[in-house]
């Protein structure tokens, strides 16, 4: 019998107010000569970019900045401008020793794509999938400004391939950045409908990951933790985006949720979701928001007993009953939901019934439902998008 | 206010059973081409060792294997003999690109040892501390056959120094290992009273991280649920040297318990044990089990209250009342120690009197010390072996 569940994780981890004061200690250690930014045009007008560009300085490492990525869900385009923009300016591609990310879940997971092709060669299209990435890419840095995506210290990508309206997954270890920071002075700007999405995103990693077929004790103490932190500070992190207690304890929550789901995997919240973000590009957060209760309800009868009782728990409920357990579940995350003003049903966030057969096919192919707790037919995919359409 | 808890992991963790077989994908994916292994006799006749040169071989991967540490409680000279032995030999120090350490924590920490004076020169004394290390020693993979130390995956190493009868502590983010197998496989022969002794390590290493001015939400998280799995599963593991199932849990809690106290740091039990290791050789999980309960109560008015409740109630008791919190949770230990069949008093385990002082003073010298909850002064560490004499 063998039971594995490896845990892989960015070696160091700097986390709280002022914890990019310990970065420069790092990339000493390192001796790196030449960095890359990846980032955006509005991290460079927070002032954010110029942060670690002091840092950089005082370091002797050369930089360039490519500050391309132009929204949320971010295409092959992005990575292919950022590829040649480098390729173009005074650097080639290989003296870079270094990729660092500045953002959200976006600018990290465009960065991880450059850094891919970068030391594989080809077009980032040929990474899509598990472990199709053969060579270490570049190593990367990832200061992260949002609490959601958990990008900055996963092993995936998420691209959108715009020929196909797919939003491709791409998934290995080499894709764990070697450094993540999470420093709440980078976090201060979030608007309300972020911290609501990226919030939301940080819930449904958690659930998926606790109900998933590859959930250790590991990434269980997690997930759980992450569930109790979420329920209690999300809806103050959204109503006062001055409560900093509450900032900082998403902030973890994000960490623990995206620690969890790195080594559980998620489930088909993610894989619907990634395919309605591919063909209507609004935001994943909200997708997730609306789909949870629904996913959930068709997993509950796949998920062990004790779990759902755990999780009614996680969500500050408690019953002996396992059926009213599931309600509790459903209708706590509905009220949650309802609080950060997510909306309720898929129409409003662009879906379109004429194209929920092709969705749901392209769900199928989604590498998240290989650790789902109950396997689906394309039938199965259609009757939860009609259901939450 | 700056408020940082990093948290600092090996990258890759193999965990479970049949993990090993992961191994040689990722050595196949680092290139590299010498290996020190770093064992003692009794691995290589449990065929431990064997299994990994299989491995090796396989890959091309050529080693030598030094298996001259004999006993617990690794001291200086363990260090040498493995720097000599492989100056001695055919090989230079300078051609390894890699330690393996095979075994429990004194191999792992050994190997930490090596691997340090390799890279860095000197002796291992030089390194004693927190942050002496200044250069990457040999990068490490540890492959562990005990549930206890956690030394697999942390960034400490404990080397006694006999001339000073100093269990010294050498702690460096860099002695973080790359690679950690933890595989029921090789932990299948643990006799008895390591069960118990390395097990309560896992206790005690939990409490310390819990209740330590370094503990953070992901340290929690971890030290919580090693606590909870360690109160249920440790007296089966103990009584029945077959039950698998309570093998494995206390596999995880030792991980969990480790890489909570890696990060939030540990406290006078130890800064206490070490000395008791130091001067009298015996096990440390015992030294531990006896000092638990004693240090638990100085500490326990520099516990935040709502720290006590959890941790009474991760030992599977509720109160609503403070001190009835307490007392439960040192009953709860004792129990525990007493059912494993752990002494009750020091001077069952070597401590003389005479020693006390000089014990205290020492003691007051451990970087664990930092990390605990309450300040104590040389008459508090004296008072404190008194207790438990």
């Amino acid at each position: 019998m063998e039971n594995t569940h490896n845990f892989i994780l960015p070696k160091t981890n700097l986390i709280g107010i002022g914890a990019i004061k310990d970065l420069p200690n790092e990339l000493l250690a390192w001796k790196l000569s030449k960095a890359l930014i990846v980032t955006d045009k509005n991290m460079i007008s927070l002032g954010y970019v110029e942060n670690v560009e002091k840092i950089l300085k005082n370091l002797f490492i050369s930089y360039d900045i490519f500050d391309g990525i132009l929204h949320p869900n971010p295409t092959v385009s992005f990575v292919e401008d950022g590829l040649s923009y480098f390729k173009k300016g005074l650097n080639v591609l290989r003296n870079y020793k270094l990729i660092i990310s500045i953002g959200g879940g976006t600018n990290h997971d465009c960065a991880k794509a450059i850094a891919i092709v970068a030391t594989n060669g080809g077009s980032i299209i040929d990474y899509e999938g598990y472990n199709k990435v053969t060579k270490p890419p570049l190593p990367q840095i990832s200061i992260n400004t949002t609490a959601g995506s958990g990008a900055e210290l996963t092993m995936f990508a998420i691209i959108v391939d715009n020929s196909r309206k797919v939003k491709m997954t791409i998934a290995s270890p080499f894709l764990t950045p070697y450094i993540t920071v999470n420093d709440p002075i980078f976090m201060t700007t979030m608007p309300k409908e972020v911290t609501a999405s990226s919030g939301f995103d940080v819930v449904s990693h958690a659930i998926e990951a606790y109900v998933s077929t590859e959930a250790s004790p590991l990434t269980d103490s997690f997930a759980l933790d992450a569930i109790r932190i979420a329920f209690e500070y999300l809806p103050r992190a959204y109503e006062n985006g001055n409560d900093l207690e509450a900032k900082e304890k998403m902030m973890y929550a994000n960490i623990m949720a995206a620690m969890a789901f790195n080594n559980a995997g998620l489930g088909y919240v993610h894989s619907m979701a990634h395919q309605l973000g591919g063909f209507y590009g609004q935001t994943h957060g909200c997708y997730n928001g609306i789909l949870v209760p629904y996913v959930f309800e068709f997993n509950s009868a796949s998920i062990p007993k004790q779990r759902i009782m755990k999780l009614c728990e996680a969500m500050g409920a408690s019953t002996q009953d396992t059926s009213q357990a599931i309600d509790i579940i459903i209708d706590s995350i509905r009220r949650l939901t309802a609080k950060i003003e997510i909306p309720g049903k898929l129409r409003e966030m662009g879906l379109k019934e004429n194209d929920i057969e092709t969705l749901s096919q392209n769900a199928m192919k989604d590498i998240t439902v290989f650790t789902n707790p109950r396997k689906g037919s394309v039938e199965d995919f259609m009757s939860l998008f009609k259901s939450a359409y």
